[in-house]
């Protein structure tokens, strides 16, 4: 089980980050997405919409307080620019059968969160963003496979121009 | 040269998706971004004051029509969710020594750009981020390896726990 825990989300500053944030757990392989921070039921409406349109099991869940989570048996994993390179700790991590929580600020992250986790991982030692990190720390597992989704109503056709659509 | 060319900037609606894609591109590995939609200071203020503190070369430019950068003896590559697998077409890529302009989106990306495209790229066939697919397609062209940026005022040491910052 592949859980993605997205802090602090604020609707105003960032809808729209958070929903690619969502979208990328899914399409790369988390089984669901938890977000402290503001609740914010468009967010959860839109997400649960793709999923129904074009695959699941996926789900997203908005909690009050992420503590109780990271007591459970979880091997806590949190992607920060300061954190030791991926290189250096993906195969160990692939190996282990634990469950993951893999878990991403917005603002500024609470420093017992480096403290709490199992590892403290970097995507480059330069700043950028807690999508891109997220999108290359899952491909990375997984090994650039994807997981088939069940139950699609649409799929999307590999196209070397345009655009092709399935529907079932 | 590696140059990334947003398509379509809207100052209300993508400021924060901008700004990512935008670090993204400098942090793995691309020389600069354009960008076209609105003109935004702000935003090539907020990405060349990255630079100054964690270093270059890496550059932003507003540009009012990408049809003359396309007309370029350039590889064009459009990062699409109904493109074709990543994995088919890396390697041929990586081997080619042309420029390359990478292509991504905003909202709705004009037909023509498949057309003008040499390829059109999906990083999986479900829907997420164009700021996602950037990352992993710069990870996967430059096989993980990132480059040194000249003269940083701040360097970030990777640390298991905490924060560590260099200043310089």
């Amino acid at each position: 089980m592949i859980t993605v825990l997205r802090l602090g989300h604020r609707i105003e500053r960032d809808k729209r980050l958070t929903t690619h944030v969502a979208l990328i757990s899914r399409a790369l392989g988390a089984d669901k997405i938890l977000f402290t921070g503001q609740h914010d039921k468009s967010l959860i409406d839109s997400i649960n919409k793709i999923t129904e349109k074009f695959g699941g099991p996926f789900s997203i869940e908005y909690i009050k307080n992420y503590k109780e989570l990271l007591n459970k048996n979880s091997e806590i994993i949190h992607l920060t620019v300061y954190g030791i390179p991926l290189s250096k700790v993906i195969n160990k991590i692939r190996k282990s059968k634990k469950d993951k929580i893999i878990i991403i600020g917005s603002e500024k992250v609470p420093p017992e969160i480096y403290h709490l986790a199992n590892y403290n991982i970097s995507i480059t030692n330069q700043p950028h963003s807690e999508a891109g990190a997220l999108a290359i720390f899952l491909h990375e597992l997984f090994k650039g496979k994807y997981k088939d989704f069940k139950n699609p109503k649409i799929k999307i056709v590999p196209q070397s121009k345009g655009k092709k659509l399935i529907k079932s």
